[in-house]
């Protein structure tokens, strides 16, 4: 089952989530100055960063709005790199924020379940309600597949409406209530459901009620570096050990800016992981 | 302003939303026999299609995920039939239901209005609040774009969510009191945001309330046809005049199953969205 998957490289490599939101801007010039297609390039930079930091990350996360910007040399990048990660025995995820009426959520799981653009986990906003959510049930148990379900997200206007009064508890905590009970018919081995849930580590005080409704739920917290969440905030999550995975992205893809312009930036690369892991353990 | 242009051409034309939500499926026998690669049969059959109801359509919406479910080749023929009416003088929406922190959704703004996928309107999900929405508002002054956000959704699971009670209200009108708000900003001469709202015809009733919450707001409503929504609950939407544009896909898209394989099939394309608009026009 792909959280038990997940969970076990999160305990024994790192809960670090690599995340590859690459912007072209991010390439070092080396990789710019290549005599390649951009779509190759993009996808040099991606292999570079996953080669230099898989023994260390957990898991590996793409934005799709980052390639979907690039158009469709973007795409064809983000279908290489997912092959790339996924080929090489690590966990992949598609940050996509999905969400739509269940013929058209039966074309999303067909379209990152299998194909091109075949992923392991998805994220999905459920925002339109269960049946947005159900047409992927059948890629939980049959296909090893997970998704991640918008909860309490990292950004300043989540407030707007999911820290609001819903029939007497906060909209955050009914949409955790819903997501912990779908995910009950999907738990594995670890204890996890195949239903996980987004929730930003920008607010680790709002986290203890979340983790209380959802006991089974394997969590990916954004949000850490850029965003401004840090260790400390993290240990608010993992009190009673690993149970999510903690992006980064900018904070790892851009850790040569400055630095170095040649085919030697990876090795800021891997040390911005080596980095954030070591900020996590010092508070666990 | 888009929501001018749109607005214009759903009352000149009619307000038929032609919903180009293609599954290689609906194909007909005749364009799958073509000696052309995937993408162009794709393309060549909503190409026949927009020629057979450009004179008769208030617009066009592309469902993403019929052509992220084809892969590389799907997104291709997306690219292909969205410059194919945009360049025919039509307006195009593209249905993504995007929703993402603000340095996605600045991602996801240069992915549908600039670029392979240069659309007019996009589809938002504001779940996550005003900063997943204001990084598109730049190119609502700037470049002649517009959103739809979604309010009321035309699935049976919408109410899981979005009829509870917020702070008093049904968390959809909550929704729709921020998206006029936000919209207020954006008004062009035909009194209409260049900020819509999405709101299925599969509930009329709600739409009173909504409509009195967002009195310059141009709807997008789903769920004619094949989700059940009829004529006579589209009069419920257009009582005070043409507000919205109403859209229907597999049952224009597929007119054809069952009558020909060849060809003619656009007779029956360009018959349904007759009979759509005798079906709206009788209740007005």
């Amino acid at each position: 089952m792909i959280m038990d998957r997940l969970y076990h490289d999160a305990v024994t490599k790192s809960p670090v989530c690599v995340g590859l939101d690459t912007d072209y801007a991010y390439l070092p010039q080396c990789v710019k100055d290549a005599d390649l297609p951009v779509e190759d390039k993009i996808f040099a930079f991606n292999k570079a960063v996953v080669d230099a930091t898989r023994d260390l990350a957990g898991c590996f996360k793409l934005q799709i709005a980052c390639y979907e910007a690039m158009g469709l040399p973007g795409l064809a990048a983000f279908a290489k790199t997912l092959a790339y990660v996924r080929q090489g025995g690590s966990v992949a995820i598609t940050d996509a924020k999905r969400g739509d009426i269940s013929s058209t959520a039966k074309q999303y799981a067909t379209a990152h379940f299998t194909g091109d653009f075949e992923s392991d986990l998805l994220t999905v906003n459920a925002y339109m309600g269960e049946d947005a959510v159900s047409p992927y049930y059948d890629y939980l148990k049959g296909y090893d597949k997970g998704l991640f379900l918008l909860v309490k997200t990292s950004n300043p206007s989540g407030k707007d409406f999911q820290d609001r009064d819903m029939e007497g508890l906060p909209f955050y905590q009914q949409m955790a209530k819903k997501v912990a009970q779908w995910g009950e018919s999907f738990l594995g081995e670890s204890g996890f459901s195949a239903i996980g849930a987004v929730t930003g580590c920008t607010y680790p005080e709002e986290f203890a009620a979340i983790h209380t409704l959802m006991p089974h739920t394997f969590f990916l917290i954004p949000g850490y570096g850029a965003q401004g969440g840090t260790g400390k905030d993290i240990a608010a999550f993992f009190r009673d050990g690993v149970c999510g995975v903690v992006n980064s992205s900018r904070g790892i893809l851009c850790a040569h800016k400055g630095k170095t312009e040649g085919a030697d930036f990876t090795v800021y690369t891997r040390k911005a992981v080596e980095d954030m892991i070591e900020d996590i353990q010092k508070w666990l």
